[in-house]
């Protein structure tokens, strides 16, 4: 069960999550959401293409950032955001289907910083992911809407 | 001076570039290409942007890597073409401006494995990235066409 | 149950294990091994220290690699070895305690690359990692020994 | 020229090089520093290989951590101090030679954290690094002595 406190927070990151323009252009959609954990998911079209009619990795790895910044986002306060730091991605086999799927967890959520670990999936595929990611995410006071 | 051979090499990446139908729609350009090294370019738009109006780590990232690509495969033979195997990218502030631009530089060529690292820069300034990528490409046989 | 070929890649990985001078000069010691991952320990002493008391990044990480490298070992022929090319490494809490553990698992077993993880766990928390990794490695042909 | 801040600031890295256990059970000695560089080197011993004679990927790591960290040292106040968040390296080539060495610039020192490059070398050749390492570290309140 997730408390009141909890529920604004995710309640922040599905509103937040809208607002990232390049992540909407793409097409990637949030499919769940809890503390600590998200996951999102992308129709595959022939725009997110590599040379090979694979999916590029600049999809996966946008998909995995942003999943990531969600799932930190769930257990951050309602005066803070996250921003990506850095991260790595591997990715382990080809991308193909016609959608991908990415569910990211916090492993290590701290005062200023924030660990998460992503895993994307491919076509029907639950089990093995097409790439892994391990993210770190600063948490910083939110920019004043003033 | 550029030989026949690396000059065939430039002509096979710079018609490789064009066939990333993602790339394509994200609207990276490449800019520039030698021997071991590859520019690209992208005029900024709205959809490019993360929630707070600053160019999305997705497009930085996706820019480094096919940028990265472009410049290993300067160096491989007419039947083989590189793939990423895994990078990492650090955000080193906030990416501005009307336009970025990336510059990757080959590190180690090896006959298996290809390491590049790719910087990229915002609006006007050529001297502090925005970004900073370090990559792992590998160089397989080109599937056949047949 | 393992089969005799696992067997097999199971003896060969504990005896390369002990050929590692600097794992031994460092105390790193084999503790488990299966097809597809291998678990170590290391009883820690004064001179691993950090700065601060703490066991220094750089145990961690020689652990993290070293038994990534076994893991990924369990998996190839007697003809092959495998070399480290990258890994990254996240230091999630200060590493504190009379011993450290790592564990390792190959999240993907290819002809040329291996991909893993590994976690470091230190003093009796046996679920809280103080370190995380992601390592690559190249899967090549064992030098001859003639 | 050196101000006098960052001749403090030197000498505060100089003395913290020497308390880390490990870096000293290695063999890491501090052969140059200014502000926003470190430069290390180690006599390369028989206990510091790898199975095949090669030196440890784990030295390496070890040495391009503690130099980056004394790179980002010298650019923080004296009541700072920096620890490694994370950091990502690529083994270029096998270590051989009697010696290795170090260089780490300081990418982008930021208010709560620090990116740094590192290169490591071999033997005689100073241009072609063996190990090429990205890393982050957070610049954070030095422990009080009391």
């Amino acid at each position: 069960m997730v408390d009141m406190q909890s529920a604004d927070a995710l309640e922040r990151v599905r509103e937040q999550f809208k607002k990232a323009a390049f992540v909407a252009d793409v097409g990637i959609e949030l499919a769940g959401l809890g503390p600590g954990w998200a996951e999102t998911s992308l129709p595959v079209a022939a725009r997110h293409g590599q040379a090979e009619q694979f999916v590029h990795a600049g999809v996966q790895a946008t998909m995995a950032d942003h999943t990531a910044g969600a799932a930190a986002g769930t257990l951050v306060g309602a005066d803070e955001v996250v921003v990506t730091v850095e991260y790595k991605i591997n990715f382990l086999k080809p991308a193909r289907g016609d959608r991908l799927r990415c569910r990211a967890d916090v492993l290590r959520h701290g005062r200023t910083l924030s660990v998460v670990e992503a895993r994307v999936y491919a076509g029907q595929d639950e089990t093995k992911p097409v790439a892994a990611a391990m993210l770190t995410l600063a948490i910083i006071s939110a920019p004043s809407r003033g």
